[in-house]
């Protein structure tokens, strides 16, 4: 009997994982000069958070949760993604009595249970930033200008920002009642989905998929015509400063991002693919209800969350050069069983310098181990005989240029060190 | 309404983390030079995976394990160890067709419901490597020695490596009726868990933690004395091969690894410590039937995972210094409206050049941000007033000496990087 990888998920094999080391290295690096720490809350959260901190009308709640029970017969649930975890953290271990503001990234697999397509699987993965504590648009810009300069050091071409202004809960009431009387006279050309919504969650149909929902919603009215005074400052302060950072942006006043909890800013990046369908690699907002809907005291907030799965794939879309680095220094070739066995401690000896090094495990001839070598890219071949082992000498060939010579087994580590920068 | 992490699992809140990417880096960094290379499989697999390459009859799977049906009513399980998805990931992948041996390495959760305890959590952390195709003592030795060289790196004291060889299925079978003759007589005050092994795993009551189980299981035969000649031959080479490699060791025949697919080689790492029961942190073995298991062809494999918790909790238990580094290079503070703007720009310019920066996100004023940038540790103050922003300079404080000076504000690149490396 065979075992397959569950639908829907996939394995991340040594070469792919090369380019995942590279990605997050650029995540960590970046969240360094800004000053955002990591955090690791587990996989699995009580069922309750997400249908608190996701909201109970979203599809994810509604249908792609992997909800299960314990052997405690708790409700748990994976998480389908990251922002309800980290708040979870952030109100349980009183961080907002800490300095703030606070600055949080995350990076790991999210589960959601969709029908699994190209840059679409039921395990995925996210890195996303949270910053809790300030008010200033100021950070809204920095939030944004975090994930440009991530996707730009990817080398990621044609990113820019979908922006818009979700305004305040107040408003968006007003603005929900206009929707629902625009858009009653279609009920019965909507697609089932934004049906359902239309009294529940009407801004939701705005962003629809469907053709004819597309161009119905295309008439409707635009909430930038009930923004308030205090919502239109804080949107033209946060225009400013993408501005200023000179980030490419359009203001999309379909752009919804459907959580009860946004205030404000919301955003996406978007990428210049020729799939239209993974061209959105992310997005975010401000969330200034959501740490109190979770327990905490009143604190704003606002982060984003970037797909890395879709990231990975628009990157091979675009061909971007990725830098993957192989090495072998040294691969020890021996003859003889006395060879053999004190290679094993030479080997330590390289490693514990820092070099990458290899020997056979197959009993090779030396034939088959230099050919190995070779396979393998080695810098340098070491290659030991008995008689050498016993004159305390070995051979070292430098693969590149063929160039051979004896030198005493104990010089080996300083001899690499002048050839190779370990 | 507040809520908790679930029981058993825990955050790595930012300080935390910094000592796991510590550990991280070095696991990576060997394996680098040891030539084993990461895979990362799915957090859960097919349900039947486990039962099949886990052994229906450990504790793992018959009380431990998280599985649930997916919307699919598919039966899956959150992965309990490491190896299974790996071996499973190695046939489907069809790996075994590429150069041997091949050499990988995984990081990250699994997932278990064990009664929570110090050390000991429902979702922990591995870090395991496994080698295939070869049947060479040496490997075995490199598997260990590359433990070894991991736990040292990370400055634990007092490791060492308990070794013992669990001979083959056939041996096995004859040596488990000695033991179970040997146990019968016992058979009514053994643990109940022992008891239950009787008859279909008696090999597993060696190593029970029962007090009056451990007293009668220390008169047992020892798997020693019913080695082959080609079983004793190969469990020589690899004690020969820990001695070259100075590698302190102690044969324990009463250490046993559970599963049955274990051949040969079994051992465990373990660390001086004052709880026994933390002291394990970790072990492997020799599988030379796992991948046939699986559905794979004949195919000899070798491996460890090492509990990363418990390391975590050892390292500081021997309150081992760990190299954790923050940094702050340089804080912003603005007096006044535009300069406030005109920070976002400059924070912007400073971390593309890699520096690690930092402004003022609450609206405090001049002393607050003064106070802000002492209590981060920056290295170097930026003051920028309204008028130097319009004569292009801006003051930069070094906190260290109180030096200050005024410079160009399109220098303050140059600047930076004269006083700091970035």
């Amino acid at each position: 009997m065979s075992y397959r990888v569950p639908r829907g998920t996939f394995d991340i094999l040594p070469e792919e994982v090369k380019i995942w080391h590279w990605v997050e290295k650029q995540a960590q690096e970046i969240c360094r000069r800004y000053q955002y720490q990591e955090i690791r809350t587990p996989m699995f959260e009580h069922t309750e958070l997400f249908v608190r901190g996701v909201g109970d009308t979203t599809d994810i709640v509604e249908k792609e949760m992997y909800t299960f029970n314990d052997r405690g017969n708790r409700s748990l649930t994976l998480r389908p993604e990251g922002t309800a975890g980290v708040v979870r953290a952030f109100v349980e271990h009183k961080m907002y009595a800490g300095p703030l503001p606070t600055k949080l990234y995350y990076f790991g697999p999210m589960f959601r249970y969709e029908r699994p397509q190209a840059g679409r699987y039921r395990q995925f993965h996210q890195f996303g930033i949270e910053t809790f504590g300030s008010q200033d648009p100021a950070i809204d810009a920095e939030v944004i200008a975090l994930g440009m300069q991530f996707l730009e050091s990817l080398g990621l071409k044609g990113v820019k920002v979908e922006i818009n202004t979700v305004a305040t809960p107040e408003i968006r009431a007003r603005y929900f009642d206009k929707l629902i009387e625009y858009f009653t006279p279609f009920k019965e050309e909507l697609a089932k989905d934004a049906q359902n919504r239309l009294y529940r969650n009407p801004m939701r149909i705005l962003d629809s998929k469907d053709p004819r929902t597309k161009e119905i919603a295309a008439g409707a009215p635009s909430i930038l015509d009930f923004l308030d005074e205090e919502c239109a400052g804080y949107f033209e302060k946060v225009k400013e400063y993408l501005d200023l950072l000179e980030i490419p942006y359009v203001v999309n006043d379909r752009l919804v991002r459907g959580l009860d909890y946004y205030t404000h800013t919301a955003f996406e990046f978007v990428a210049d693919l020729s799939g239209a369908q993974a061209s959105t690699v992310g997005g975010g907002g401000r969330y200034n209800g959501l740490v109190q809907e979770i327990g905490g005291p009143e604190m704003p907030g606002v982060g984003f969350g970037l797909g890395i799965d879709r990231i990975i794939l628009a990157l091979k879309e675009q061909k971007v050069d990725i830098p993957v680095q192989d090495q072998l220094d040294c691969y020890v070739v021996t003859i003889g069983d006395k060879a053999k066995l004190y290679s094993v401690k030479l080997l330590k000896t390289l490693r514990e310098a820092g070099f990458v090094c290899e020997r056979d495990y197959l009993d090779r001839k030396v034939k088959g181990q230099m050919k190995a070598a070779d396979r393998e890219k080695a810098r340098f071949v070491a290659i030991l005989g008995e008689e050498e082992l016993e004159q305390g000498n070995i051979n070292m060939k430098c693969l590149e240029t063929g160039e051979q010579e004896q030198i005493s087994l104990d010089a080996i580590v300083d001899y690499l060190s002048n050839k190779i920068q370990p």
